[in-house]
């Protein structure tokens, strides 16, 4: 299967229902990404995965680099072989990762010098390596090697990050022309990403700039990491704006369950967030009535599920008391259960985003589900 | 279902083929029972344990008794509720915990005197509170309170536990005839548990005294504590000579792969070890070929799968690198691939060694499996 996107449906909100064509699958649109940072959603079988019916998940080029290493898993056959995967996966370039979680060294027109999290060692990740390392990964989806800008970040220094986010994606995209036979995904394509901080006239020109260099799909990074929604939202919308109508959109790292209809109204067809794996090891559950601490001892003799609007395996199974238990003993399946929760729990708002725009109705879902939240604790 | 047992062959070695009957569910005899400690076989959703054929599991007394507490698993409706758990459950009497694992105060023929390993808190445990513990976790099969002794012990203070052990079998079995309303398993039925040591004639003298007391089935208890398996098979060989053939013989707390068939030899229809999935978190995966340390650098470009002669989820779908690397990363799913391929291979010895009764060969199967294991490292 050739990469390949189709529009189905616009809403009056400016909401788009699609289908993303993968050379492993289809990806209904708007879609949400679980992470699997180190080639495992943590938490969770690929076997769960499948029945909850992922059907793309992000890989983290950084960590997988680091550790296995890029050129172990291009021994043995790619990501998708070494993970199991047969679904779709799309991998970051590492650029996020480097300027959050490593210790930076040097950044130059040419790349990063970094100092691994892991255990210290000195590395350098470029344009030409990030996709090097994700030819090697052969994700379906890539992306183009990108500045991250600290939020707040002033005009003239966001400004500075969209003028090298550009030359570095025609770099990525001029390094994976030259070496198209080095992918262990022959099909793989490349998405840009648009900086530009919190400056909207900044969004449209990384925007602008990256179309005329004309990729496949387009991702709006730097948002969600620190900025009040709104502005988050106004930047994406911006981006958008001047994204071709055709290619699917990517909001990167976004976000909390009541946002998502927010980005998808915004025109955006994809969102990849580690929250629904993260916060469920930290014993927290997103519920249709708001998030639900399961440590506090008002759960203790809870025989109620989860979620009682939630069909998923663990609520149809198990009882708040029974999961309060596991994550107060500390339980490998307190871990497990919650991350397969969260994860139907942000899929399953996807798929209700989907149908709402079919029927033309996603202000009405947005609202229902906004005053459901407000509403209080479960 | 009322408990009931029958035995559908026995085997010219001593083994024997037979099928439990309890309130919840067969059990095909011999049988292995996989440990779940606190409510939940560590690494293992109730689903996989399901999917994985594990007909009863082992839930522990002590644990449940203090986190998250009897009397909270009593009013959410007993333990098989509580953890969503359909198949069988027999729970130990907390003897061997508290002897094992807690701060032990004072030992009287009323009972025992401990501190919690979790906060240090004193509590009190005898016969009678163990079965009250019990009737409120409500297992299908429930064990008396009885002496548990250290390795080696001698005659003297051997002989000593067991005339403490039968006098509190018998106030066991008056307990809980007494108070038969207060179990949640209405079914509930109690195994006694013959000590004695490494002594021979003790174990005979104990089982002799526990047989008068006519319980519906009979643990073999102070075993593989530390004495050489072939006194351990010795000592469990003795006390199946005097136990009645027609109840069934349940070895507690073993054992490695290659040694289930010398229990099952002996006459043994149950055995339950905390071995698969403790040395599955800790990498230790056992093979048809012996055990393999999964974080060995040897696997790391290694695609086979752990046990090419295995053919559960995990050997039918990831490789030894992949769970090389996931061990390495501290991935959780490290611990839930290990532990299911751990469980499905005792669970498939089992198997094996079943068909093996039937077909009157079971010496051969031993010597077969024995001859894979001592070839060394797969």
């Amino acid at each position: 299967m050739d990469f390949h996107f189709e529009i189905l449906k616009t809403d009056p909100t400016g909401a788009r229902l699609g289908r993303l064509t993968t050379p492993h699958g289809v990806i209904d649109t708007p879609a949400f990404m679980p992470v699997g940072t180190s080639g495992t959603v943590k938490g969770l079988t690929q076997q769960a995965l499948t029945e909850l019916g992922v059907q793309v998940l992000l890989g983290n080029t950084y960590h997988l680099y680091l550790r296995p290493g890029h050129e172990k898993i291009r021994r043995l056959g790619g990501l998708h072989r070494f993970m199991s995967w047969p679904g779709a996966i799309l991998t970051d370039s590492g650029g996020f990762q480097v300027f959050s979680l490593a210790d930076l060294r040097k950044i130059t027109d040419e790349g990063v010098v970094f100092r691994s999290h892991l255990d210290g060692s000195e590395h350098f990740l470029s344009p030409e390596t990030s996709i090097e390392i994700q030819q090697a990964l052969g994700s379906d989806i890539a992306m183009v090697f990108d500045e991250c800008i600290e939020y707040p970040a002033d005009h003239a220094r966001a400004a500075a990050a969209v003028k090298r986010t550009t030359e570095w994606a025609l770099r990525c995209r001029d390094f994976s022309r030259r070496n198209t036979e080095t992918s262990t995904n022959p099909g793989q394509v490349y998405f840009a990403i648009v900086q530009g901080g919190t400056h909207a006239d900044l969004r449209r020109e990384s925007a602008r700039q990256l179309v005329d260099l004309d990729f496949p799909g387009y991702a709006i990074g730097g948002l969600a990491v620190g900025e009040p929604h709104a502005l988050s939202c106004e930047m994406a919308a911006r981006a958008a704006e001047e994204l071709p109508q055709d290619r699917p959109r990517y909001v990167m790292g976004v976000g909390l369950p009541e946002q998502l209809a927010d980005y998808v109204r915004c025109g955006v067809d994809m969102m990849d967030c580690v929250l629904p794996t993260r916060n469920a090891r930290n014993g927290c559950l997103f519920t249709s009535t708001g998030r639900l601490n399961i440590g506090n001892a008002i759960y203790a003799d809870d025989p109620r599920p989860p979620d009682e609007r939630c069909s998923c395996m663990v609520c149809r199974t198990y009882s708040r008391a029974y999961l309060r238990h596991l994550f107060q003993a500390n339980e490998i399946l307190a871990s497990i259960l919650n991350s397969h929760h969260n994860v139907a729990f942000f899929l399953d708002i996807m798929g209700k985003i989907r149908q709402a725009i079919a029927f033309g109705e996603l202000a009405e879902l947005s609202s229902e589900f906004l005053a459901r939240i407000e509403a209080g604790e479960p």
